[in-house]
């Protein structure tokens, strides 16, 4: 009932802000349309803020972590116990993401929606405790998580999205930590997709054939088992989803409703960015696309909802670091748009007609 | 001479150093390889200075200016004055490379290499005066250049890149002005890859398919005129190049010989790669080529060096402003080497074997 509240509050953005950055681009000293998807960035956030002079002086990147009860089968080249290690390191700001978002002037929220371990007395500031499950059940077995689950899932994020809206922050990224993460987000992409299994499942951190074919096999039986509905995003997400997958697709709808620019990292990422997006389209219009991952089954996703990536740089890291490295991609192209002189600022003679 | 020599102290990348930094690359917390490009160019970094804890803390990007005699045949969608009101728009801040640099923390040094026009009494601290011609010949009535002024371009290039290897810069990047100058680069791409004419001509600021036509002609008529020996790059930017193509030219060998990185732009600067590849291959392990260029006869240079480009985004300006982003994104992977934890130092698991 919440949720569809605030799903009715996201709206495509306005096609009259497009036209008014438009006609600043095309004033200033270079020839028009030269800066390519620079331009399109400054664009897509004027449009989305609804601001000709938006800042992107504030920047966050949730990493979201979340253990898997399908890791017990055999589907990741590490063990279980890394998602909770990897937690530290975030937290003592020695993991990729903590580099890259440094580099990006970003600061970046750790999320414990689901990890199968606690974390008692964390004083870190840049942790948040937000725990709706001990780790996913296995889905081979039994569905991953309940539909009440799921939706907490979903609503922890659109939370997340309200609070730091409403503390003056002005983009958001998106970033996952679970081991075994891969394979809840291959299913989702063969479910809302429509793709086989084996079209979108990949090597993951890095599994041998044998691993791989194993994890079809997991996901496939999986989603016999579960029968998980295309038409019902949120069944999709409880069944053979996971739960820092449901809280990033909350963080975007809350992301579209609250009218902020939101990163959306790479493979993991990009399944709960399709989650948002079945639920409303128009989420598209807020989200940019990192970058292009390694595994196979991204390129599907990103052509369902309709996103071109920023980057191509074989990333298969996860933890939001393809975001981090795009935030300074779409920063260019908005201190472009508003620090470039103009033709008449510069008295440099245009174009001869 | 004085070039054969510099060229003699030009050496392949040590292989040593690139396995030593991929053993650090192997020991931090992520998956092995999953960081993808950016471990590449941390690797790259790490073999070309022979350092195994390089620092990028000092940048330069040189946009080389100069004006082209064939811009009288109608080849562009620009008058030739703008050259000379974009060196003021340079020195004044305003230009698309001015935002991007110093968004990615680099200087802009705007060199006078061949502008038809004075500058004088030029106080500003970012103008470099060594202007060899005023403006190259037409093309397609004479040769460019002669032979001796081409050396000279070639010259202040070098002697840029020795100066600001003194100052302690630790990266150079290359950029161009030069209204009319897709027409030299592609003819030079012409002459240096065997494509024919119209496979490698785009269109530039923005030309309509009349000028299109048009500008292939004039490059035909201006090959087969000064019929430039493919065997002998000097002699092919003499005839059909430009002063700004030869000071590209001479900063990558410069910079190679000084072994400092340089991130070569877009269209022009390729074009000024291939003419110091031609000289001396074992340039390209120091170049990293900034990204895809909407031109056409970019990507062709390209194989032809053996880069692959690191961004992907619709550029077609110029100036640097493809070396300023790609050098954000390389500094990225330099922060990865250096400042990532390993998995000892954050006590994760490895991968199980």
């Amino acid at each position: 009932m919440e949720l569809q509240a605030l799903l009715s509050r996201i709206v495509s953005v306005n096609g009259k802000f497009i036209e008014q950055a438009q006609k600043r681009l095309d004033n200033l000293t270079k020839p028009q349309g030269s800066l390519g998807r620079l331009e399109e960035f400054a664009r897509q956030l004027v449009a989305i803020t609804e601001n000709t002079m938006p800042e992107l002086d504030k920047k966050v990147i949730f990493t979201f972590a979340g253990d898997h009860g399908v890791a017990e089968e055999g589907v990741s080249a590490f063990p279980k116990e890394v998602t909770k290690q990897m937690v530290f390191n975030f937290l003592n700001g020695g993991a990729g993401i903590n580099v890259l978002a440094r580099h990006a002037g970003a600061e970046v929220v750790v999320v414990d929606i689901g990890v199968d371990a606690e974390f008692e007395d964390m004083k870190n500031t840049c942790f948040v405790s937000q725990k709706v499950v001990k780790g996913t059940k296995n889905m081979r077995s039994t569905s991953a998580m309940t539909r009440d689950e799921a939706m907490k899932c979903i609503e922890v994020g659109i939370e997340l999205a309200n609070e730091y809206a409403k503390k003056g922050y002005k983009v958001f990224g998106t970033g996952d930590m679970g081991i075994a993460n891969t394979t809840p987000s291959s299913a989702i992409a063969s479910v809302l997709t429509g793709k086989t299994v084996d079209e979108v499942t990949g090597r993951g951190t890095g599994i041998n054939d044998e691993i791989w074919k194993n994890k079809v096999d997991v996901i496939k039986d999986a989603i016999a088992l579960n029968k998980p509905d295309p038409s019902d995003p949120m069944d999709v997400l409880a069944k053979v989803g996971g739960a820092e997958i449901g809280g990033i697709a909350g963080l975007i709808l809350g992301a579209a409703a609250n009218k902020i620019p939101v990163v959306v990292d790479g493979f993991i990422s990009t399944a709960g960015a399709l989650i948002a997006y079945t639920m409303e389209p128009k989420t598209k219009d807020y989200m940019f696309s990192a970058h292009n991952s390694q595994e196979v089954g991204h390129k599907v996703m990103l052509e369902k909802i309709g996103l071109k990536p920023i980057l191509d740089l074989d990333l298969r890291l996860g933890e939001g670091t393809g975001a981090a490295l795009a935030m300074l991609i779409i920063e260019a192209g908005l201190k472009i748009y508003k620090d470039m002189a103009t033709f008449k600022e510069a008295a440099v003679a245009e174009k001869q007609s």
